[in-house]
């Protein structure tokens, strides 16, 4: 009945996620302690920040000054959020970001057109010449988004075929150029998703390309981000973006904006894993501290669970 | 690979347990208030206080007072929470609740003996007891629920056939007098629940009992709530019991005790189970009314998702 992958892997963005979507601007220091105290946990990944406009977001105004102070530890990959030829340059230009070849697709046109000024069509184009300038600088294409793939405030319902159709486009891009198709995730960036729409999603995508690792982009945005990562996990899905603490949420009375839940918490998430017999590489004991560190940076009780009530190794004796 | 059930329903924990764990009192205007929104919702049954030692409990000191000025709505039970025979008296003394006969079993014996002062054999002689008691009364056995099924912070790991035994020795003495088996309530008290042993020990109950009625109470301790209820559902469970606005839940500094955290949230899982296609008989725009007033009436930001987010009727279009 269920299918478990062996292991599982979590790829933070709290660093980036959380602090970006906070009014205030916190010390770099206090960044770069939790960062280092993510990756001292065992995680592959940890984005730890965004290289957009500091004119738009002040508060990863010194991104080029975190990385540039990163004490990196082996094992762990420092990733970086770009979303325009002018970020992805200055991420360039940062010696110790670990660049990962991302594209992102978008399925309904008013979130393309609020986001990218493009249609969806267009913004595909623009997603080709990423690929070949990723190509041309020798960076692997890791990680394809769908975004808003289960559902979008703007645009309504999602069909299947919206991201099957991405799926087909894009493995025929990959063939053409001889290029390995990358980790294909499905973000539901509005809080749309729930178990069997993750099943069903998955499904869809694994009959097309069915070497392909998929991922899960997932926000807990109404109380069913556990539910959705557990149906996931039962189609073996091996990938997950999340965040520490379940940072990235806005404090309550934004919320209702519906698009500004935090990511699905890493600890309660890899906590999960490892009652279920699914290996996460990650010292729990220390992303529960990890996580408390974070709300202390934050200076107001996050959204983690674990966090707060502590696994259970030491009760089990 | 699942098996729904067709509908599920929701016993609503938030009015009772919510403003107990809370150290402030609460106006009696405002928790009539909510209780009656809560049944307006469709909620077929409201645990709405209970009686215990008003010294203990300061907070439910005006249960009777509470009973006494509710205005019933048809289609809702209003129940009380009691554990012993003097609550059990006071409660009867109350023209307006509705009585289920409910029997607890405990499984562990350091549990047992700090709430109930006796060894978990005694406590269970003592449900025969109160078995005897209700029909005695006419009053129904609905209700046998087991306190740490998942395992226990005092007592450690619980094996299933400690839970299997109860419902082997439940099974004969309700053949032995001629009442129904009632619906068994796993309930996860200390958050040690986790989906594969959600479906590990339903299936062991069920195996006994095919024709039971299973329940469960899960506290969202660890951010496996929804996991679990899913989990749940995917068993074929119908009964859950789950507080409006995950009421329940300790001021975060309180959680470290482990046992502590809110009961899953009643509008985030109604919300799961309406988009997966199981009726609730709930009016979900309703509920989150409801928990947004239990909100106002707490005066802090509470735990539920759905009620900061809104449900995605409105989105749909």
């Amino acid at each position: 009945m269920t299918s478990f992958p062996k292991q599982v892997e979590f790829h933070e963005e709290g660093p980036r996620e959380g602090f970006q979507m906070e009014k205030a601007t916190y010390p770099l220091a206090d960044r770069l302690e939790l960062i280092d105290a993510l990756a001292a946990t065992g995680l592959k990944q940890v984005q730890c920040a965004s290289f957009v406009s500091p004119r738009a977001v002040p508060q990863m105004a010194d991104s080029p000054e975190l990385f540039a102070r990163l004490k990196k530890r082996p094992g762990t990959r420092y990733t970086a959020l770009w979303l325009n030829d002018n970020g992805f340059e200055r991420a360039r230009a940062c010696e110790q970001v670990d660049l990962d070849g991302k594209i992102v697709f978008y399925v309904t046109e008013p979130f393309s057109q609020r986001n990218n000024n493009c249609s969806v069509a267009e913004n595909r184009e623009r997603q080709l010449r990423w690929i070949d300038c990723y190509i041309a600088l020798g960076i692997p294409l890791e990680q394809a988004y769908v975004v808003t793939s289960f559902g979008c405030n703007l645009g309504g319902p999602v069909p299947v075929s919206a991201i099957t159709d991405i799926v087909r486009w894009l493995a025929d891009v990959c063939a053409d150029r001889r290029i390995p198709f990358p980790a294909f995730y499905l973000a539901d960036t509005m809080g749309w998703a729930n178990p069997e729409e993750i099943k069903r999603r998955v499904g869809a995508v694994r009959e097309i390309v069915p070497q392909a690792r998929i991922g899960l982009h997932l926000h807990d945005t109404r109380g069913l981000g556990g539910a959705n990562v557990y149906a996931a996990l039962q189609m073996g899905v091996e990938l997950f973006d999340s965040s520490v603490a379940g940072l990235g949420g806005c404090p309550f009375a934004e919320h209702k904006t519906g698009s500004a839940a935090g990511n699905v918490c890493t600890e309660d998430m890899a906590f999960m894993c490892e009652e279920l017999g699914i290996s996460t590489g990650i010292d729990l004991e220390k992303l529960v501290e990890a996580s408390r560190l974070a709300e202390r940076i934050i200076g107001r009780p996050l959204n983690g669970h674990l966090m707060h009530s502590g696994t259970l190794a030491a009760m089990r004796g």
